[in-house]
């Protein structure tokens, strides 16, 4: 078997060998529940407030403000259900856009079903949702606006700040909630500063475990919990803490924030995916579908007469792994972002999405350009 | 620091080095999004499969009966909220004990301020639930009953054949939901012989990781699911996989299942409860709690004139670790549960709670004993 390149990562990526020797040390040291009075316990307890202090620091929040979860979608379900379960006098209109993650987009569909009304925001042919549409759509009875930071497939970076004033400007009541599932890691976004109500992050899109997530719940603001039991976060999201996959979440953080530092942006991606970029630019069946200025590991980008899905089997026989399109929609036929933002079903039948972490290096790149061309060109004649 | 022996085992147990082992593997060359169309997804998904079959073996039901979740409390909220919610129209009835653990205590609770009517069976100084009041409390419109296999603080085993006998010869169309989260790995549970519709199993608590659980749903019932979104676990319980954990689990269920074989009691666990139970006794400010034939990793006790709390801090100091209550609870100030078993509130609060792991050894029980009775001594004085 070749080398493997690793190109999926906006569907998960790979944990370091740090964060699990972080995550065995807790396995071994500080298995008890957290919730136990005895000292073993509050030794597990000192896990999660560390982590809980590193992450509100790089989000610019309160360690109160932030609930752990089982990783993005339960955030994302806990956001929404959370607030208008809680909030539902004020209204049953709600606002989303038309590219979320399926975790939001789904569960929207499902909240029409239960008689919310749901407007769902366009976007352009960057991916990005048209704000001046908003304006108009947000009423009085508006719960909750949800709209994504980092689109998953294409890497469009939505204009937070703009629609939370937007937003606040035009019902001061309307909560909004942001899913940072794919910004978290590459965008490092001040929280306090965009004004958002509620955040989503997953842990294994920066390289922490799988099975551990967060939701940051803005101070002052009431939520519904989805599930009752033990009181665990504040009994918010009761069940023992997950102290283990808290411990690697923490160490990926650290790596994650000694590589960026006070950047907000990950430079050393982006440096990847220009590269990336400019050899993909040279390949005459290829054209691109990602904006410019987009988030630093998403390139998508679309084949000529040939399907994407097999090109990602063509590719993995040599051990180039990539994506189609999102891994959560993977079975459906054709990218419902592509389509939103006005791709025609040609280019949406041979989309593709090269999605990189920091490991991946400029000789694996020229190795995947001319893998690509020599599969293009096989592929071609069949 | 004297040598650790580890009595806690009810609220959360040690996973061994082989279980990090299979996580650290699977972490290392299976750590792909199991929904992603290469290959490397399909080798994830593999993990899932292979699981998903011998735990299905285990509790002799079918594979695709099982839902992985997130742990004991989520697998409870969805077995509950799931159920309720898909077959509301059937009534708005509901029972369950007045000892369960506090995911199906507190969401029952809750469920009451929906406006669901909930009966809460009383139980009997031994712990179990008074199964001929059941009989009365099943009418046409009791849409599920709720009950544990075994109690978490007592250890009491419930007799849930005939209670499952008892709910389908009243009312054929009520659901039996069985919290089995304490009783695996100790009484192995045949569901197709039980006749319950769904079980819900935890994995911290037999020595797999923490932030892994799941679900057995018997074939055919219909359930809403608490999220929405990418369409995982048949779109039950969608979110990226846990593989790593689902691998742990998978070596968890192996050893536990090398232990016992074909027993469906830990023998190994029960005969190190007895010795420890024989030397308790021995102790004459100690009076069991746990009734006979419980199972066979939980006693309960209680000391004469001191609170279990103070117990529990002075055994610490020497490296001992056990709890009061359950730790879901410990915040409380007494133990729910044994106050609807009619134990005194005296009795209640020099209540302790000693749950085994199949490591303790005898020398460590024989350790344990001598230190509890030097620090009864001590406490007595002051």
């Amino acid at each position: 078997m070749p080398k493997e390149i690793y190109l999926d990562n906006a569907a998960t990526s790979k944990v370091s060998a740090s964060v699990i020797e972080a995550l065995s040390k807790a396995m071994q040291n500080n298995y008890a529940n957290p919730s136990s009075l005895h000292s073993k316990g509050l030794a597990a307890e000192k896990i999660l407030k560390k982590c809980r202090a590193n992450l509100a620091e790089r989000l610019k929040i309160k360690a109160e403000e932030i609930i752990f979860t089982s990783g993005g979608t339960e955030s994302n379900n806990l956001a929404l259900r959370g607030i208008i379960n809680q909030h539902s006098q004020r209204g049953k209109h709600l606002i989303t856009s038309q590219i979320e993650h399926s975790s939001v987009y789904e569960l929207m569909l499902q909240l029409e079903d239960e008689g919310w009304e749901v407007d769902y925001l366009e976007v352009n042919k960057k991916g990005i949702v048209k704000i001046n549409d908003l304006k108009n759509l947000i009423r009085e009875d508006t719960v909750l606006v949800s709209i994504m930071h980092v689109n998953n497939e294409l890497g469009s970076i939505q204009p937070i700040k703009k629609i939370s004033e937007i937003i606040k400007q035009n019902n001061p009541l309307t909560f909004f909630h942001v899913d940072g599932v794919q910004a978290f890691g590459k965008i490092f976004a001040d929280l306090t500063e965009l004004k958002v109500d509620l955040y989503s992050i997953s842990g294994h899109k920066f390289h922490a475990p799988k099975g551990i997530g967060a939701l940051f719940l803005k101070k002052g603001i009431a939520l519904k919990p989805l599930f009752y039991g033990g009181g665990q976060e504040r009994a918010l999201r009761p069940g023992t803490e997950n102290t283990a996959a808290i411990a690697g979440l923490n160490r990926a953080l650290a790596e994650i924030t000694a590589l960026n530092k006070d950047n907000p942006f990950n430079a050393k991606l982006n440096k990847k995916k220009n590269y990336f970029l400019k050899k993909l630019k040279t390949i005459k069946e290829i054209k691109i579908n990602s904006p410019k200025n987009s988030a630093p590991h998403i390139i998508n980008f679309s084949l000529k007469n040939i399907k994407g899905e097999t090109m990602v089997h063509a590719l993995a026989e040599e051990g180039i792994y990539l994506s189609t399109s999102s891994a959560c929609t993977s079975k459906n036929k054709y990218s419902r972002v592509l389509k939103a933002c006005g791709f025609s079903e040609q280019r949406n039948q041979g989309a593709l999405r090269i999605s990189l972490s920091e490991q991946i290096k400029q000789s694996d790149i020229d190795k995947v350009i001319s893998k690509i061309k020599e599969k293009i060109d096989f592929l071609k004649i069949i």
